[in-house]
C-alpha cells in the first residue's frame, strides 16, 4: 500500500469510524459468540501472497464486529468507562505516523516535552500543590503511564528502592535481602486486585486494611495495623490509598491518612484511576484534600477524560525518588542534553522502555474541549448517575448498596445474593445492557457505571425500565 | 467535535499524515531545539473555553514538528528501527474506535482471539516448535505485550514464581523469603539494559555472562558460572538469551546453552527484540534454531515487521506457568466463560489490566503484505546494511566491528576512542544523518542500523559519503 492507497483507504476508514460510532447503538452491545469462534473463521496461516485491501476490510464486520463487546455503546454499563472522543483519535492518527519511541529526550524532545508540559497543565486542572509540577525548576513533576496498575507497580517500587537506601545509610551492612522480607505494604481491602498484584511482583508483603461501614479506609485502621507490625519487627514502607474503589467508587481518607504516612515516613501513593478526572471541577476537588501529603498520584484520562486508552497520568513530587529506583544507562542509549536540568529521559520513569507520544491526545483533548467542556462531561455523567439512583430508590423492591458519588451505582434486589446473581445473568442474558457486579460487605451486588460518550437521560431510563422488567419477571417466579 | 466534523477533520489529518510521511526526508532528520524549547511556545495553562481545530492544527508545524526526531526519514540509522506501515496505520484507527479493553475474553471476545490466532499465525511464520502455539488445545501460545522489556520482566517473575513452588514443594517450610535471596538469574553481558532492570524489579540477583570474539554468550562459559553459583550455595534459575543484540546484533549460542537450562531446570527467556522478525525467512531460521529448548520467546514485530509501535510478541510453552505467577480473580472481573478450556483472559499474562485491540494491526499487515512481501522487506534491509558494510570495508581507514548478520553495521575509524566520539559528534552535529554509538570490548563504535521502511539504496550511498566526508575533514585537521 503506497501513500495514494492510504489516502483513499483512510479516509474510507475515517468513515468507517464515524459511521460505527454514530451509529453504535443499534448493534447488540454484548456478543454472541462463543469461546473458539473466530479461529473457524479464518485461515490457518497468514497468505503468502498479499491480499486486497477490499478483502480485508470485508472481514471487519464478518469476523470482528460480531465478537466486540462494544464499550462505547449508550448500553454499555460494566467496570469504569474506557474514554473515546474524536480530538483523541485524530491525535493517535498523528502519534502514529510520527511513530517516535520517546525513550529519552533525544529520542524525540517534542514527544518528551510536551508530555511534561500537558502534565503540568493538567496537575493546575487539579489544583495540584506546586511540589508535583515539573515547571522549570520544579523537583516533581508527571509521566503518563500505559495504566494504573503500572503506576502503583512504580511507586511500590521506588518506595522500596527509597527505604532500602534510607535503611542502608543507617545499617550499611545490612543488604537488599536482609531489608525486603521485612518489608510490609499497605491498602485498602476494597483497592484494585493491581495493587495486590503489585507487591506480588515486588515480592514484598502486601497486607489488606479494614474499611469503615462506607468501604474507606479511616486512619485509626491503618494506625492500628502499623503499631502491631512495627512490634512485630517489620517495616512498613508503603500505602495506597484509593479514591473511587472499583467496586463501589468509596474514597480513603486521606487527610486522615496522610499524616500517619508522613509521620511514619511510609510513602503514600494514591490512586484515583476511576475518580480522579472528576477533580477538575471544584465540587469534586474535596475529595483530593490531603494530596499535599502524598509521594506520587495516578489517574486515568483513558478513563473518563475523553483521552482513548492508553493515558495514565502519573505525578511524583520528587522526581530522584523514581530515577533513583531504576537508572540504567547503557551507551547507545546516552545523548548529549543528559545531565540538564530541563532533560527528562522518561524511560527512568516507568517499565517499558519504548512509548508512544501519548501527549498528543492530551494536548488535543484539553484544547477541543476546554476545561469548561471536560467539566460539563464529568457533570454530566454523575447527573446521569444520580438519575438512576433516584431511579432505583423510587423502587422498593431495591435498595442502594454505596453511596453515590460519581457516575457509578451499586445496587441490588432487597434479598439473597442469589436473587441477584440470578438478576445479573438475566440482564447479562438479555443483551439489552451489559453490567458487572461486586462484592461489598459479603453482599452480591449489581454496578451501573455510566460509561460512554454519547450516553443520555433516555438511556438510562430505558436500562431502569429493563432491568426493573427483569427484576418483575425473576420476583414473580419465587414461590411466595 | 461531532461525527461530522470528524469525518472532515479525519480525512485531512489523513493527508496530513500522507505528506508527512512522503515528504519525511525533505525534514532535518535530527531537530535543532534545546532543551526546554517547547514550554515557551504554549500557552502555561490549558483553556478554559473550548479552542477551534484549525488553531489546534496550525501548532503542530509550529510547536512539534521543529523538537521532532524523524524515526521513519531515511536518514535515520540510530537505534534501531521501530515499524510504521500505511496498514497498520489503518488498523489502528480502527482500534481507537472500537476501543475496548481487552483484559479478559468477555471484555471483548474479538480482541482476545484474534490475538491468540494472530501469534499463531505468525508462530507458525516463524516454524516455532507446537509446543508454543495455542491451537485449540495448546498447552503454550502468545500474547503481545507492550515491549520486550515486559516480556522479560514477565519470563523472569514467571521463573521465579515457578521455582519458588518447585523448591516449596520439596522444603514446604522455607518461605519466598527464605528462597528469593538465594536466586540468581543469567544474561549475556551484552543484554539489553531491561534484563537487568527485570532483575532489579523482581528483586533478584542478576549476573552477566562473559561473551566471546562475536560477542555471544557459549555453554561453557554459562556452565562455569553455574558450577560456581551452584557450590556457593545460590540456586540459578533463569537465563535470558539474546538473539541480536543491541550494541551490535550478535546471537548468543542457543543450541549449546538450551540443553544446560533444561539441565539444570533453569527457565531460558530469549529475547530477540530487533533480530526475531528477519526468523521469518528460510535463510535466517537457522539463527533461531535451540528455540525447542526455550521457555518463553520474545521479538518486536514493532521493530522489523512494519506493525506500528506497540506490539511486542511472547510465546510460551506452558502457559500454566505466567497465570500462574499472577492470577488474581476479583468479582468485577469475572464471567461465565471463565473455566473453559478455549477461554483466554490476557490480564493473567502481562503487567497491566487494560490491553488495546493490537492484534488488528498484525492482522492487517500480515494480509496486506503477505509473508512473501514481508520476507522481501527484511531482505532488502539486510541487503542494505550488506551495502553499507561493503562500502565501509573498501575504505582502509576504517573497520566493521561485528559481523553484519542483519541491518546494522558496526563500525569504525581505525584509532582511538576519542577519535570516533569526535567523528560521531560531527555527524550529528551535521544533521544529515542520525546514528548512535556503543561499546563493543571497549572500543568506542558507531552503529548504522537501517531502519526506515522508505530507505533505498541512493540513502545509504549518500550516507556513506556524507560520513566519509567527516572523517577525511576530521583526519586532516590531526597532527601527523
Amino acid at each position: 500500500m503506497d501513500a495514494a492507497e492510504f489516502r483513499r483507504r483512510g479516509k474510507e476508514m475515517v468513515d468507517y469510524v464515524a459511521d460505527y460510532l454514530e451509529n453504535i447503538e443499534k448493534r447488540q452491545v454484548y456478543p454472541d459468540v462463543e469461546p473458539g469462534y473466530l479461529r473457524s473463521l479464518i485461515p490457518e496461516e497468514a497468505p503468502e501472497e498479499a491480499e486486497s485491501y477490499e478483502d480485508v476490510v470485508k472481514d471487519i464486520e464478518r469476523v470482528i464486529m460480531p465478537g466486540v463487546t462494544h464499550w462505547h455503546s449508550p448500553y454499555f454499563y460494566a467496570y469504569f468507562p474506557t474514554a473515546n472522543s474524536f480530538p483523541a483519535m485524530l491525535a493517535d492518527m498523528l502519534c502514529g505516523a510520527i511513530g517516535c519511541i520517546g525513550f529519552s529526550w533525544a529520542a524525540s524532545p517534542a514527544c518528551t516535552e510536551l508530555e511534561t508540559v500537558m502534565l503540568d497543565w493538567l496537575g493546575k486542572m487539579l489544583k495540584l500543590p506546586d511540589d508535583f509540577l515539573a515547571g522549570t525548576e520544579g523537583r516533581g513533576g508527571g509521566v503518563i503511564q500505559g495504566t494504573a496498575s503500572e503506576a502503583t507497580l512504580i511507586a511500590l517500587l521506588a518506595a522500596r528502592s527509597k527505604i532500602i537506601k534510607l535503611i542502608q545509610a543507617d545499617h550499611p551492612n545490612q543488604s537488599e535481602t536482609d531489608i525486603i522480607p521485612k518489608l510490609v505494604a499497605y491498602s485498602s481491602d476494597q483497592a484494585h486486585s493491581s495493587v495486590e498484584r503489585a507487591g506480588l511482583i515486588g515480592g514484598v508483603r502486601m497486607k489488606k486494611i479494614s474499611t469503615d461501614k462506607k468501604f474507606s479506609v479511616r486512619g485509626e485502621a491503618l494506625k492500628k495495623v502499623l503499631e502491631e507490625d512495627r512490634a512485630a519487627g517489620l517495616i512498613p514502607f508503603f500505602f495506597c490509598a484509593t479514591l473511587g474503589t472499583t467496586p463501589s467508587c468509596a474514597f480513603d481518607c486521606i487527610t486522615e491518612l496522610g499524616p500517619i504516612c508522613n509521620a511514619e515516613k511510609i510513602w503514600m501513593h494514591i490512586d484515583a484511576a476511576y475518580a480522579g478526572s472528576a477533580f477538575i471541577c471544584p465540587e469534586f476537588r474535596p475529595l483530593l484534600n490531603g494530596i499535599e501529603f502524598a509521594d506520587s498520584f495516578n489517574f486515568n484520562p483513558h478513563k473518563w477524560l475523553l483521552v482513548n486508552f492508553d493515558c495514565s497520568a502519573m505525578w511524583v513530587k520528587k522526581r530522584s525518588d523514581i530515577i533513583g529506583a531504576f537508572k540504567m544507562e547503557p551507551l547507545y542509549l546516552k545523548h548529549d542534553h543528559q545531565e540538564s536540568g530541563l532533560v527528562t529521559d522518561y524511560r527512568h520513569w516507568q517499565i517499558p522502555l519504548g512509548r508512544r507520544f501519548r501527549s498528543l491526545k492530551l494536548w488535543f483533548v484539553f484544547r477541543m474541549y476546554g476545561l469548561k467542556g471536560l467539566q460539563a462531561y464529568i457533570r454530566k455523567h454523575v447527573g446521569l448517575a444520580k438519575e438512576f439512583e433516584s431511579l432505583v430508590r423510587a423502587d422498593q423492591r431495591f435498595e442502594i448498596s454505596a453511596d453515590v458519588v460519581m457516575g457509578l451505582v451499586c445496587f441490588r434486589l432487597k434479598g439473597s445474593n442469589e436473587l441477584n446473581e440470578t438478576l445479573l445473568k438475566r440482564i447479562n442474558g438479555a443483551r439489552k445492557i451489559h453490567l458487572v457486579p461486586c462484592q461489598l460487605a459479603g453482599k452480591f451486588v449489581l454496578r451501573f457505571a455510566v460509561c460512554a460518550r454519547t450516553t443520555e437521560s433516555r438511556h438510562v431510563q430505558e436500562a431502569w425500565c429493563h432491568i426493573s422488567h427483569l427484576a418483575s419477571e425473576l420476583l414473580q417466579e419465587l414461590p411466595h
